[in-house]
């Protein structure tokens, strides 16, 4: 083992995933137990739905009403506050891009941003899909909303994530929420004791 | 809350699910800690993947990767023998008639053949979608072999396991593990601890 400090976990989730938004309330107290800063990403999934031949959860015959059902279960036995918002999935490339926008500039700022946004939409059924109320989240946190709203807009932002998104495809990631420590690859939030049970073995190893 | 004996949980896996083999070896003292008997069921997934319009796992693009490498991850995290086997998956009918036939002279016993007839796949790359191989195996306990090839052979056993199929996927089930627990339904090992959990809080509701 070196002595260096152990780099940072890596966490992918859509904007549109209800065990991403679980993973979310979870990641930070994971990393700290790790004793690593934790980086966010916003995701697509639509993309790597295409990529990998399969459709949004909750439209798959039987899975999806199973799914339905244990998303709700997942964030009652977790105590986090939760109903599956109407409608559901939405599109989220305008949260998304304003999330890398806010990143670049202060990755803390742009975590609470994710937060609000999640809890808006899982908690209160906001259509965070609509960039206005995307805009809304994050001028009530202090960002200039005119700033925002023209670099959600530009070129720049909209091939800045369809790159990162591209990146976490050659990376592995193909749903959400997605962790990766050290390259080891964990997908779902039923992943996060395995990711605990992990990291102590490799430890003690 | 009646005071009747609490129902059996019922267990569906396919033997050629890793996931439903490392559920096998834990599934009986979930049962005892629930303080219930666990009822076995053998299932054929390639009609549910049909009825889902999925694809057995492994062979999904990136996220097939990333199952097998999972699958020996859990293996190994919770001290359970295990390696992908080789060919994988296989069709498992002939396996999953036997144990039917089995279940009918005697729950324990077939039981005790799925256990053997899963370690020989999973540990010693045992081909048990093969008649004679599952054959020896049920012969190894003690079981008349020339009788149990007659019945796995019969159209009465055939009929029967599609129909135990075909009820399976009426009440959910669409993937190997599947457990119930008084109707509750739980996909996937990684929900052997939310089943432990739902039902403390059911138990002190």
């Amino acid at each position: 083992m070196s002595s260096a400090i152990p780099s940072a976990i890596d966490f992918y989730f859509d904007f549109s995933s209800p065990y991403g938004y679980f993973a979310s309330t979870r990641i930070e107290s994971l990393a700290r137990d790790l004793g690593r800063e934790a980086r966010w990403h916003p995701i697509l999934l639509g993309p790597m739905f295409k990529a990998s031949g399969t459709a949004p959860l909750v439209q798959i015959p039987t899975k999806g009403a199973y799914a339905v059902h244990d998303m709700q279960r997942t964030a009652d036995l977790h105590d986090i506050p939760y109903r599956l918002p109407d409608p559901f999935p939405i599109a989220t490339v305008a949260t998304a891009r304003l999330m890398l926008h806010l990143t670049a500039q202060d990755p803390e700022l742009a975590k609470a941003y994710a937060r609000q946004a999640l809890r808006a939409y899982y908690v209160d059924n906001t259509p965070i899909g609509d960039a206005d109320r995307a805009l809304d989240i994050a001028a009530a946190l202090g960002v200039d909303r005119h700033q925002a709203a023209r670099a959600i807009a530009s070129d720049a932002i909209k091939q800045q994530l369809r790159q990162a998104n591209e990146e976490a495809m050659r990376r592995g990631v193909f749903g959400s929420p997605f962790v990766f420590v050290d390259d080891e690859p964990f997908w779902g939030f039923d992943r996060f004791d395995t990711i605990r049970l992990w990291a102590a073995r490799k430890a003690s190893a």
